[in-house]
């Protein structure tokens, strides 16, 4: 065989995050573990995201070669048999050997949720963010348009980053209300996404970004504020940094002549 | 004070169903914990549905009678701090003396939703019912129409009810596909819900109605046997309980004279 590509979603909650740690549960780690299992051999991940504890994926994407005759399209049915059901592999295919989630990506797609209501529903408490006062979705909408094209964005990337580069591109942002929670229009409630389309993302970007926008739509900064923000190039010019539960990494595109088929 | 009546979510998961029993941890009995702690005398509530172990809710209804001078529209906020957060008492208000949750209702709504994929998502596996192949959603929204109206439901009604009438009123049900589940259009996934207004519902009936449109849905019957089964009053002739994670109870509606703002 050679190298397998994962498409690998979980719900981030009983986590430290992707990536392998001492003395904690990772979705790396069990991940790990459960192909090594399976194909009876030693096998090291390359990931695309470290997502933080918390954090929620529905299509992080990882990479590892075997040497396992096990058709790579059937990893997934057999290794989910070794996962708990809040790690699945969506889909495992073939790809040159030269394949590298992290590096060969080209576009990464985030959804940050806030339920806005008297109180978290039970039934997306680990899945969004909660506030009580309701957001203009419209002021944070005006305000992350500010953030599309390409910028240096030092102000949204969290300490401790090691990257020099901290310019990258976005090439969507957009904050919309996406349903109605309650359904009896009493008890009112309603969810609203921020979703962001870029080439990749500095260290809490994401969720400094959404803690800013947060900020607009609760009307303690203005939209026409964000473009100072940007240029300052300071950490702490944003807002802060939303929860971790609020986000979900969603996609994860390559370019097809490496990622596909091989 | 007198009767204070409470919209109560919850996501069943974790407990066996509403109603209290010996030795399990039920809604009402974490609930009904909570409310003495928090008023310090005995509470006894009355429910309006008693929801199997796993079934979610969005807006179940309790009632129950107190001495305490706390506001009854404050305790919504002062229990939820007694309360797991799988468990919210969404609102609480003043009802008359006499308002009961179960007898006094005459609409409630319930939604029976169903994951279509390769895997089932991390993040939806415990809100819904997952199946591999597509259901026909045309041929489900045709079957479940001879459902709609007053008829004698003894077909889809599980053994052990102990009500003698078995007539009742369905005045809307419909299936839709709700959203995409998988954002990349690629690894495919959708979420289909089936949705039932009814002014009340037998002993595990709208599962039984899920677990037989579902039937329809994977061609295994035909939306034109539907009168057949219900005229047979026979429960064997309906489809299999569907299973109680895809169930939420979204909203029970009361007449204005007793419910509110007494």
């Amino acid at each position: 065989m050679g190298r397998v590509k994962l498409t690998v979603a979980y719900d981030g909650t009983a986590y430290s995050g992707w990536q392998i740690q001492p003395n904690a549960v990772t979705v790396e780690g069990v991940l790990t573990d459960a192909l090594s299992r399976l194909l009876q051999e030693p096998v090291a991940l390359l990931g695309a995201s470290r997502t933080d504890a918390g954090v929620h994926a529905l299509g992080n994407v990882a990479a590892f070669d075997t040497e396992h005759p096990i058709p790579p399209e059937k990893i997934a049915y057999a290794v989910n048999a070794y996962l708990p059901d809040d790690i699945r592999v969506m889909r495992s295919e073939a790809v040159a050997p030269d394949f590298h989630p992290r590096f060969d990506c080209y576009e990464k797609c985030y959804e940050y949720r806030i339920t806005i209501g008297a109180f978290a529903s039970p039934l997306t408490r680990l899945y969004a963010h909660h506030q009580r006062r309701p957001l203009d979705v419209a002021a944070m909408e005006q305000a992350a348009q500010a953030f599309v094209g390409t910028h240096d964005f030092s102000s949204f990337c969290s300490a401790g980053a090691q990257v020099q580069d901290k310019v990258r591109t976005i090439s969507s942002l957009h904050v919309q209300e996406l349903e109605r929670l309650a359904e009896d229009g009493e008890d009112g409630g309603s969810l609203v996404a921020i979703r962001v389309v870029g080439n990749g993302f500095l260290y809490n970007m994401v969720r400094i970004l959404a803690g800013t926008l947060m900020q607009v739509g609760n009307h303690e900064r203005r939209p026409e504020e964000m473009s100072a923000v940007l240029e300052a190039k300071d950490r702490r010019k944003a807002g802060p940094t939303a929860p971790a539960k609020g986000l979900r990494l969603c996609y994860i595109r390559y370019g097809e002549e490496k990622s596909h088929n091989k």
